[in-house]
C-alpha cells in the first residue's frame, strides 16, 4: 500500500535504480500558491552528497506533471517526479544473490519472489524523496491556511545528546548545522563522532525530536485515527525507525500520576496546561498545546565491515558491502520526519473541517 | 473514525454510560468455529473488579447478534454487544462542568461541542472491551488457519521491572498473576507497589511487552502499511499509550551498526538471524523471526488527590475526583494490546493471501 | 464489505433470521438533534405487513445503543439495532438444500461454503432496514444543516407507468398511496395489477424515480467519486436493482448533441440550465439543478409457481416455494433508494466542506 | 478522489493540456510478465486521430517509471506516464470566460474556484488514457492467473443498433471496425451516420455492451461492494456515461417474475442457468455465468453549432465552439469501458483470494 492519508493523500512510487521516483498528492485544496523553490529547498535538505551523508550526488530536480496551473493548485492530483541519474548499478551486482544483515533484501524476496536488488529497489531510502515532495505540498497548504509550524532537530546521535530544548532552537540554524542540531555545545561532538565512524566504517543510531506549534484544539479522529496513532504510523513507516514516543513517552512508565498529570492553568484566551507530558494530545485529540514527539532511528545497516550475509540458496557467507554508506540515518531522516508530520497535520486539519 | 483494519475490519461503538458497547467484525472468513467461551474468557481478562483493578463490577456478558450460524462464522459481519449495567452516573455529575487533568474531557468538548461527561463517554477505557471482542475473533481465525501465537506480559510497573525474557514466561501463569507478570522475583514487589499506590490515592505507569511466534516471512504491506507501522498505529490508539518501540527500539539510538545488525545464520529449513534487534520485521515485512515490541502506558490520570481542573467557563479550580480509580492501566491494557496485535495480524495475514 | 461511505459511513450487520439487524453510523457531526420519531416513521415506510407487501409483520422497533446523549448526536458512532421477532424459520427448512432461481442462495454457498439458508440470511431484503436507519440519520444531518430535500416515487410498475412529473407529486401523497405513486390516474391500475399478480402467484418489476432539490453546485469528487458514480454504486447495491440512469439516461443513446445539450440561462442569482438532461451533474459535480435519476428493479424472484431449482448436490428439481411473497420490490425499495440517496449526499456534503 | 479500487488500485493524474497524464497501479502481484506491446496496443485503441474520432494526433507513447524489473512486475507501484504533445492551447483561449453547455466548465469553476480551461483540464476525456493504462496492467494479471476474458462492442449508435449478440462477435473484428461493431449489416450505416453528423457539426449518443467470460462463481463482496455495484460505479465514472444496466437491466421493469427468473439447469461440471437475465450476478456475487452489462453514453457536448454558453460573470452568450470534435464518444469509450471492467475484476479476484 503506497498511499498515505485519508483526505489529503500521498501516493508514491519508484525504485532506487529505476527510471524515476515520484509522488502524487491527491486532495490538495484548489487555489494554493505552489512554490517550486520551497519544494527544491525541501528536496535539497534530504539530498545525499552533503556533509556527513553519502557521496552519491544527484540533482534531484523535481518535474511537476500536473495539478498546478498559473502558479496555483487546481484541486486535481499534483504529480511530481524526480529522475534517477547517478545509477552505479554495477556496484550492486554482487548483491543479487546476497541478503545483507538488517536490510529488507530477504523479506522482499520472500514476499514478492522477485526484487530489484540494485540499491534496495523500493526499500531504498531514496523512496523518502517522494515523501518530502508530499510534505512540501502539505506545508504550502498549512502555511496558506493555518498557523501550524513544524520544527525538528537531531537530538541524539549515538551517545551524544543535546540538553537544549527544541523551543530554543531556530529552524535556520538547525539546517545550517551539518548534524541538524542547533546546540553549539554538542554540534561539534556529533560531527566528530560521525567522522570517527566514517573512518571506522561503522554507523550510529539517533533520535529526531519534533515540536509543532500553532495546532488548535480539535485535531484527531478518535478512536482509530487518533492524532498520536496516525503520527505513530507515519513515523514508523520511515526506513530505519524503531521507536515513537509522544510527549513524555517511555519516561512515564516509571512515573506516578501525581507527577505526570498536566494541571490546567488559565492562559491567554483559554485553558492551557502547566506541563505538556501529554505532548499536546489528550484522548487522541489535540489540546492546543505544542505537539511533541520523538522518533528513534537505528544505525544504518550498511557498514564497511565484514558481516554474515544470507544467500538466495539458503546459506550464509562472510562479505563486506562495497559502495557509499551514511554513518547515520537521522540527519537525512529529519526532513522526512518533518514531511510525514506535515502530511498528517494537513490531512487531519482538512478532515476536521468536514465536521465543523 | 471508529473502524480499524483494511480487510479484516473492526468497527466499534458505545459510550461508557450509554446503553451498550459493541463491535462489528467485518471480513472474517466463513466457516471458522466461533467459540463463545473463548470470547468470554478474553472479556474476563480485561474486566474491572479484579484484584488491582477498579471495583466497578460488570458482568460483561457478550450477546452475538449476527454473523454466526450453527457454530460457524458466515463470512458476514459478526456483531457483538455488551450492555452497560453498573452505571453510577451520579458519581459523575460534578464532572459536567470540569475538565480533569490529562483526561480527554477538554479535547472532546472542544472538538465536538457536546460530550457525554459520564465516565468519559466514548473516551472511556470501557471502549477497549469492543477491541477485545475483535481480537477474540481474530484469534479464532488465526488459531484455525495459522500457527501464529501472541504472548504478552506487564514487564515494567513504575520503577519495578522484570529481567525475565518473555520467551520463558507462560501465558497461563501470566494471567494467573494479578499483575500479569510471570516472574516470581518481581510479581510480589509489583503487587506491593500497587497496594501502596492505592493507599496513597496515586497511580503508576508501566510497559507491556509482546512477542508473537509463528509469523512466517512476508506479512506487511510496504510502504505505508508496513507491519511495524500498523502495529504502532494500533498500539498508540489504545487509551493511555505514550510510546511504541519495535525490537531493540529506542535503545538503538545509542548503538553502532556493527552491534545492532542482525547477522544471518542457517536455521532449520531456512535463514534465521542470530539476534533479533529488528523485532522480526525488516523493511516493514516480517522475516520469520518472533515479532517483538513494547508499549508504554502512562499512569492513570484519575487519582484521589487534589488537582487543578479546568472549567467549562475557562477558569481553573482545585478539586479531588471521587469514585473508583485503577492504580495502573497496564494490567487491564495487556489483553487490549494483545487484541490489537491479533487484529493487525489477522488483517495482514488475509491481505498477504490476496497477492499470493 | 459491509460499510458504505467515506466520511459519513454506514456499517450494517444482521441475517434475516438471526438475532437482530443493525446499523452503525460513523462520522455524523456532533450536536444534531436526533429524532427517534423520524427514525420510526422511516422504518415504518419500508415495513412489511402493509398493503401490497408481504404479510410478515414485525414491529421493527429501533433501539439506539450509542452516539446520542440528551437528544443530541455526540459525534461518536450511532449504533441502532432492530431485533428479529417473527422468525418462522421452519418455513425455510426445505430451502436448506435448494438454490432458488434468481436468488443469492447459490452464490453465497459458492463464495462462503456455508450459509444461513433461513430467509436468505444476509442476502435478505431485511438488510435494507439497516440502510433506512442510516438514511434517517443522514436526513437529520441534512435537514439541520442544508436545504437538501429528497423526493421519490414508484413511476413504473410492470407495464403501467405514470406520466406525471415528480415535481408535481407530494411526499405525503406518495407515502399515503399504497403503490407509492402520487398520480390518481395510475395509482388504481397499479394496485389492481398487484392484486392480480398476487392472485396469480406472480410478481412484477418496476422503476423508482428520484429528484433531489436544494443541492448547491460543487458536490462530487472527481474522478472516481463522481456524484453520479457514487449514486450508481449506492443504488446498484440494493437488492434487486438492475439498472441506474442519470438525467436523461439511456434515452440519450439515440439523441443528437444539439437536442441533448443543456443550454445555459440566467436564473435568480446565478446560472441555470434550460433543460436538465444532465440530471444535475456535470463532470461528476453537482451544478445546482435538481439531481434526477431512476433505478430499475427486477420482479421479486420468489413466486408461488413451480420453478426449476438447483440442489446442493448439483442436480435440478421442480419445486414451488412456500411462504410469503411480495408481488413487487419497488414499493418497499422506495424508502431504501431514498435512504441511499441521503447517505450519498450527507457523505458528499461533509466531504465538500473539507476542501472549502 | 483520483484512486479507484480497493486492493488493486489505480491512481491517475494529469490535465489535458498539462505536462503529462499518468497512472500509478498499486497492488499488482509480483512476477507478472509486463508486456509493453500490449500496453501500446491498448493505448492505440483509444487514441484520437483515427477514423471517426477527432483529428488531434498524439503519439501517446507510454513511459514506464517504476514497478517493472527485467520484464516482471515487482509488486511495487507501476507508474506510467504519457506526455501531452499536441497542445494547441490557444484554441481554448476563448473558453477562459465561457461555460460550454453540458461540459464540466461551470461545475469545476464552482467547486474549485480555479480551473485549467484548456481542453477541459482534468475533466477532459484525455484522462481516460490513464484508465487504459490501468486496465492494461489488470489484463496482464488476469491473463496470467485466470481465464477471465472481456469483450465489448458498440451496439447502439444513435438510432442504429445491432441485433447481433456479443457472443457471435470477434474481438479482432470489433477493433478492425472503425465503429467498433462486428456486424456487417450495421457497421456501414453507423459509419455513414457519423459522416453525416460530422458534416452537420452535430454528434450522437450510443451504447457499449460488455460480456465477460471465464468468471468463476464467488466474485463480489456483499453488501456494499457487490460486483454489480462496483461495476456501476466504475462505468458511471467514465466521462459522458449516463446509464448502466446489468443483465436484462431496465427491461425487467415491465417483466413478470415468471418470465424473468433464471431457471437452473445441470451444466458441464456444475449448475448453470438456462437464461442469464441476472447478467451473471446474484446477490452481488458472480454465479459463473457470463457477466453482461451495458453502458449508455451521451452525445459529445462539443458540437459545431451555435449554443447558449454561460459566462464567468453570470450572463449568457451565443457562441460556436471552434476546434476538433468527435461525433461520438462511444467509439473511444469502448476501450475505456473494457479497462474499467478489467480493473474491477482484477480487484475483485485478488480480494476473493484473501478469504479463500
Amino acid at each position: 500500500m503506497n498511499t498515505f492519508g485519508n483526505i489529503f493523500r500521498l501516493t508514491t512510487f519508484g525504485e532506487s535504480h529505476g527510471v524515476a521516483v515520484g509522488a502524487v498528492v491527491d486532495g490538495c485544496p484548489a487555489g494554493i500558491p505552489f512554490d517550486l523553490e520551497t519544494l527544491r529547498r525541501d528536496l535539497a535538505r534530504r539530498r545525499p552528497g552533503q556533509a556527513y551523508t553519502t557521496e552519491r550526488n544527484e540533482l534531484d530536480e523535481p518535474e511537476v506533471l500536473s495539478g498546478v496551473f498559473e502558479g496555483l493548485t487546481l484541486g486535481s492530483p499534483i504529480a511530481v517526479i524526480v529522475r534517477n541519474h547517478d545509477q552505479r548499478s554495477k556496484d550492486y551486482n554482487r548483491l543479487k544473490d546476497l541478503y545483507r544483515p538488517s536490510h529488507a533484501d530477504y523479506t522482499y524476496q520472500q514476499k514478492y519472489g522477485v526484487r530489484d536488488h540494485r540499491g534496495g529497489g523500493r526499500s531504498s531510502a531514496r523512496e523518502t524523496l517522494a515523501r518530502v515532495i508530499g510534505g512540501s505540498v502539505a506545508q504550502m497548504v498549512l502555511a496558506e491556511k493555518t498557523s501550524i509550524r513544524v520544527k525538528g532537530a537531531v537530538t541524539t546521535l549515538g551517545t551524544i545528546q543535546t540538553e537544549r530544548p527544541l523551543t530554543e532552537m531556530q529552524v535556520d540554524n538547525i539546517y545550517a548545522s551539518p548534524v541538524r542540531c542547533d546546540d553549539p555545545d554538542v554540534e561539534g561532538k556529533m560531527a566528530e563522532y560521525l567522522e570517527q565512524l566514517r573512518a571506522e566504517g561503522d554507523s550510529t543510531g539517533g533520535i529526531v525530536s519534533i515540536q509543532v506549534d500553532g495546532v488548535e484544539a480539535g485535531l484527531g479522529e478518535p478512536i482509530y485515527r487518533k492524532l498520536n496513532s496516525i503520527l505513530a504510523a507515519a513515523m514508523m513507516s520511515i526506513n530505519g525507525a524503531t521507536g515513537f514516543e509522544m510527549g513524555a513517552g517511555f519516561a512515564v512508565a516509571n512515573r506516578r500520576g501525581s507527577e505526570n498529570n498536566d494541571q490546567w492553568s488559565e492562559g491567554g484566551g483559554g485553558l492551557r496546561t502547566t506541563t505538556n507530558n501529554s505532548g499536546g494530545v489528550q484522548g487522541g485529540i489535540s489540546n492546543g498545546m505544542p505537539i511533541v514527539f520523538r522518533v528513534a532511528f537505528k544505525p544504518p545497516s550498511s557498514i564497511a565491515k565484514e558481516q554474515t550475509h544470507g544467500t538466495t540458496s539458503g546459506e550464509t557467507v562472510e562479505h563486506t558491502i562495497a559502495g557509499r554508506h551514511d554513518p547515520s540515518i537521522v540527519i537525512r531522516a529529519l526532513p522526512v520526519v518533518e514531511a510525514m508530520t506535515l502530511l498528517v497535520l494537513a490531512d487531519m486539519w482538512l478532515q476536521s473541517k468536514a465536521w465543523s
